[in-house]
Formats: C-alpha cells, structure tokens, sequence
C-alpha cells in the first residue's frame, strides 16, 4: 500500500522547483557569502535578493528580513531580545503555544530575567482577547506579548491584527510565532501592528534547517548567537546559502499559488470532517474547527477504547502518517499539551491529519476508511 | 582565466559524494526525524547513523555529538553553558580567537555573568602556556579555557593536551574551536582531556547550516536554543537532515583520505613557500609557518607598497580567490585582528592563501606568477 502522508504540520516535501533552485550552489556556486571577491559577492547577492523576494512577497522591508536556522531559532531571538533588549520584564503567552516558545519563555523566567503570565483560553481554543487586555492593563512593567498565528496542533487562528492593536494600547512588544502560516497564508507586514514574526521552509515544501525572522524596523535588537558580521551583524555563522536561497523560491511559489491551493487543500478538509462524521460515530474536532482556523489543519477525537488507543500504531501499520501531538514532542509520548488545555477529556484520542496540495480525496477515503475498520 | 580557489579556511566545495549522500532526503526520504511513524523512523535512523558515524571517526561516544546550525552556533552553546550551566565565573581566552568565541565572551563579560581574561601570546603567534597557568592559578573563580585548535588565520596549532592537563590540574573547563581541524586532523578525543570541541561541515567538502558540538559525557548542560526535544533535548529545532547526514559523509571521507590529502595539500603549502620567497623579495610569513601549524593555511606579508595595498582587489580581478581576514568579518574592512595581534607591522599588508586537494601546484605557479607582476 502506498504511503499516505497526512502530516504536513510536522513537515512537508521539498519541492522539485525548489530543489533545482539549490542546485547551483551545492555545485559551482560555493563561495562564501562574506568572502570579498566576486566569487563572494556572487553568493552574497543570491541572498540579498531571498531577502528581497521574501520582504516583497510579506511586504515588509529588506532590512526587516534575517534568515536563521529555522522557526525555532527565530523565536528563541526575538523574544530572548524583547526581554535583554527591549526591556520587556513581563511575559505573556498562552498554555497553547509551541515549545520553541513555551521553553523559551520557561527558561527566561527561571532565570530570573522576566515575570511569566499565560492569557485564558476560551471553550474554542481561541485565547481570551478580553482577559489579554486586563493582563495587559495590570502590568506594571513593559510587557513582551508573544501568541502564536495558527495553532500547529488544532489550527485555530489568532486575530494578530487585533492583538496587535491591544499590544500597541500598552506599548508591549508583540511576536507571533507565523511558522505554521508563513507559506500558507498572504501578510502585508507594513500594515500589521507585529514586531517579530517567524518562519520555518520546511513547512512549506521549503528545505529543513533555514527559517526567517522579521524584526520591524522601530526596533534595535541584538544578535542572539554571536560572531562574524553576517545578517548584517545580527545572526551569526557561515550562511546556510542553498537554504537561505530555497526557502525564497519556496516562498515565491507557496505566494503565487495561494489561492488556489489553499481552496483545493480547505475543500480536502472540508471532506475529511464530511466523510468522519457520516462513517464514525461520536468523532469530535478539537478546536474552531469550521471558523477561524487554518485549512491544513484538523485534529479529530475519537472515542477512546482499547483499540482507539492503538489508532496512531495501526495507522502506520497501514502506512498512513499522522500524528498525536507535534512532532518535536512526540518521541517523549506524554499526550499533547495544547489538547490537555483545550480539551482535557479522558475519554478521548486526539489525531491530527494535516493536508498539502499533494493530497487528494481519495486517499481520505482511503484513511476514513480504515479508520472505521480500526475504531 | 580559470578561477583558482585559495580560500579553503573560508569554505569549501561541497564533494560530489557528499551531495549524493543527501540526495535521497531531498527527495523521497523527507519525513520528520521526530515523528513516531515508520515513515519519520526513517530520518531518525539516518540522523542517529550519522551520529555514530561522527562519534566514532573521533573516537567519542554518541551520546556526546550534538548536531548544530554551525561551528558559530556550536560555540556559543559550550561557552554559554559553561558559564550558566557549569558555574565558570572567569573566562580565559585569546585575542586570536575567530569572532564566534571573542564577541560570544564578550557578550557574557558586558552582562556581568563572567570575568574575561586574554591570555598572553608569544612572538610566534602561539599562546603563552606559562602565562596560562598563572591566569588559572590566580584565577579565585571556576574558570572557562577557550582556545582555539588551530587558528584559521595564521593556521597556528594549540597543544590541546598540553592546555587540556592544565586546565584538569585547575578543574578547569576547556572549549577548543576546532572548526579548523576536524575534518583535517584525525581526533582521538576519549584520550583528549577536553569537555567541548566544535564542527562546521563546510570546511571539510561538507555542507554548510550544519555543525557539530562534542560534549564530553562527564559534563551536564542545557540547551541554548529552547523548544521542542530534538537532539535527545540539548538543540531544539527540526533537524537539518540533509545537513547532517552530509556532515557525516564528509567526515567519513575526510578521515578515510587523510593521510594522503593532508601529505599532498602540505606539499602544495610547501612549495607555495618556496616560489613566494624565491620569486618575490622581502616576503614574509605569519605565524609558526614552518612548525606547529595547519597545512592548510598559509598567511603572507607582503612590503606595503600602493601596489601591494590594492593586492586582494587585483587578484580578485585575475580570478584568485584569497582573502585578507576571516571571512566573516572581510566585509567590515578594518582589517585582521588576529594579524594585528601577532604581527601590528604598518609597513606590511597580509594575505591568507588556503588550500584544498583540488589545489595544484600548477595553480600557484600561476599565483606566484601574478604576484610578482602584482607586486
Ligand atoms: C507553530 C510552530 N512553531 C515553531 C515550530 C518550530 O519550527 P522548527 O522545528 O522548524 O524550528 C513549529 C514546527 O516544528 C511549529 O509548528
Ligand atoms: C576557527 C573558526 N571558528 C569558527 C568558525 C565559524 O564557523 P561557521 O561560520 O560555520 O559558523 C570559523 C569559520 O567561519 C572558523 O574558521
């Protein structure tokens, strides 16, 4: 049975145009970016103009755009620089965010360095704008607002718009962890009330290993790994030039088939949440299922018994790919902490399906299929 | 005019097999290393394979290779930690270290979590081992060694047992960059007393985005990027895959040719010397040239004439790649700190040549050639 991937949250498929675009500099094209001769240059101006690509597809500036390791990194930077930096001595997040920001923020303030507060959540997974406000108000100190866009593990939407606005009310800092909307969903940074955003190339048939941070212009932070002068100054190391130079070209490709991939892969699931509730008694969704929620996205809950237990196994039994929780934590098989806050219901299995434009209907019906058999 | 490569300490090409290597996880192996899959397995294995393969090429455990972005990244994750995590409230280090250690250093001594001292050197570019002794031996803090195994400007080579016994007889914590060396020097490091080493794929013919960081089994730290459990919870992130089994080919081929790339590229150094001082007067040279250095690198002064001060621009337009500094630091244009320290002549401009096994010595007759026309 062929394989069917429904786990394009963890990661996705390096696209072949993407991979033709590396090419070149695994082969002839190895020059050192910061080397000052014109065998340099030409590596230097490959990435100069990723950023560029990259700043004009989120309309934001070249000099707002630094290329990192990955979505992780890029957290970790921003806000490691809104507590060193920017002063912000007041953390706020949610119970819900992925741990590149959870653990971040854990160890900031066991460490003394900033005070930690988590925003409610309401019944829909959506965080509580209003309670937000009150931390915010009640804050004696500059505040660091840090909510993730589009939840990786039940695909709930932040209006990053709104919370923007709130943060600008009480000029706190505010970082959206983007990794899971980048690629998947149009920005217009200039007319976005955000300081940092994050990006991950992976998780939109981008290359492993090289993400984006976007630091708005108004304001000044400080490199979080140190060294040579490359990111102009601000990121540290050899650049990862194919990578840098594939996640642009998957940017580019990502922008300019947006709408019609993202209506092909909503109507997948769309079809998938049709199809679970005529052949599966009692399946439930986690989170804003059919409101604002990202369309790769849908964790469904199953009634647990012995077999429903077993559901994640049997599936890769049957070599379909989906998961439990996100990926980075699933080696550690504690349950997901982001449907222990949202739906913290002993009765219940939660699996995340996640599309990409690879997938197709039939192999929902293949999947549903085999998940009435298992059930 | 064919491009003649000379700066292999900046980076090098990436070797056919190795991109081979990695192709497959372009393509068809892309599944997340974390996911719990058979499909994910997959990754992990080739993520875990490659680790042995490291661990056992310098003779350490696999617990004690941890997978990076860099060898910038890899080192501010061991100075950071033995500062936070091992309690070294004193560093010692070197003004010839490469900008990842120096501005990393720095960084802790500007936010008041280490004392910093600069150990001295002698004529010769080689650190002062006496001087060492008494820096640790007065030192009233646990103290950090931070030196660098071969420095990758002038190529001079640390006594890494003769500083890793000193700094035992002190319960010192010893770091060594050695992105110059691994790759280019066999390692033998379960009979090394050294707690940190570090790698970066691109200067052995591997990829760049990728380094590695030993961690000697006896020591305990944290990670500097915070998030998900990748890398057994010590580097957050979803892993370079690619990067990482490239990093690992590379080093498999690197050792297996040893003996006889290191003897070929030492003669090319070799006769470099010889045509430079037989064909252009008052040259001269950086460093323990002839002794204790790297076989590599080989760092020129030439008479500071208009000529000569113009010397990289001119090369450059002949299509020699040399550099004047480190490359990560050439575009700021203040010239070679290392050079400053070792050799502060005004009257004298240098040079780094560099070479790799696809140097030849036809190529320098053709360097040799133009430099003295250049000259
Ligand atoms: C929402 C979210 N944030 C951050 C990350 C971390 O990205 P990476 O693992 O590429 O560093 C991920 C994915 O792993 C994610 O889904
Ligand atoms: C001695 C030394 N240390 C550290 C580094 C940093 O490695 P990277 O730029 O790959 O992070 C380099 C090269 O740039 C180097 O030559």
């Amino acid at each position: 049975m062929n394989r069917i991937y429904f786990d394009n949250a963890a990661t996705t498929s390096l696209d072949a145009a993407v991979l033709d675009s590396m090419m070149p500099y695994f082969t002839t094209h190895f020059g050192n970016p910061s080397s000052i001769y014109s065998y340099g240059r030409e590596s230097r101006l490959a990435i100069e103009n990723a950023r560029k690509t990259v700043a004009k597809l989120l309309n934001a500036h070249p000099a707002e755009i630094f290329f990192t390791s990955g979505g992780t990194e890029s957290s970790n930077t921003a806000i490691t620089a809104a507590v060193r930096d920017l002063g912000c001595k007041h953390i706020i997040t949610s119970a819900i965010e992925h741990h590149a920001t959870l653990h971040t923020v854990e160890h900031l303030r066991h460490a003394n360095e900033a005070a930690l507060s988590y925003v409610k959540l309401l019944p829909d997974g959506h965080i509580d704008l209003e309670d937000l406000e009150r931390l915010l108000a009640e804050s004696k100190e500059k505040s660091l607002v840090t909510l993730m866009h589009a939840n990786n593990e039940i695909g709930n939407i932040l209006d990053i718009h709104a919370v923007g606005n709130t943060c600008k009310k009480f000029s706190a800092i505010f970082h959206s962890d983007t990794v899971q909307t980048v690629g998947h969903f149009p920005f217009d940074l200039r007319n976005t009330p955000v300081h940092f955003i994050t990006g991950a190339g992976h998780k939109f048939h981008g290359p492993k290993g090289v993400g984006m941070l976007y630091v708005n212009e108004n304001v000044k932070i400080k490199p979080f790994v140190h060294g040579g002068s490359q990111e102009r100054n601000m990121r540290a190391g050899t650049e990862n030039l194919y990578g840098i130079v594939g996640f642009a070209k998957a940017l580019e490709l990502a922008t300019a088939n947006y709408e019609t991939e993202s209506a092909y892969i909503k109507d997948l699931k769309l079809y998938m949440i049709e199809q679970l509730q005529k052949n599966i008694q009692q399946v439930a969704f986690n989170g804003d299922v059919l409101g604002n929620s990202l369309y790769t996205v849908l964790n469904v809950s199953f009634p647990k018994t012995e077999k429903s237990e077993m559901i994640l196994f049997n599936l890769d039994i049957n070599n379909i790919c989906a998961s439990g929780g996100s990926a980075c934590t699933s080696g550690a098989d504690t349950g997901s902490h982001v449907i222990r806050a949202v739906n913290n219901d002993p009765n219940q299995v939660a699996v995340r399906f996640s599309f990409s434009k690879y997938n197709t209907k039939a192999e929902i019906d293949t999947v549903v299929g085999k998940l009435k058999e298992l059930i």
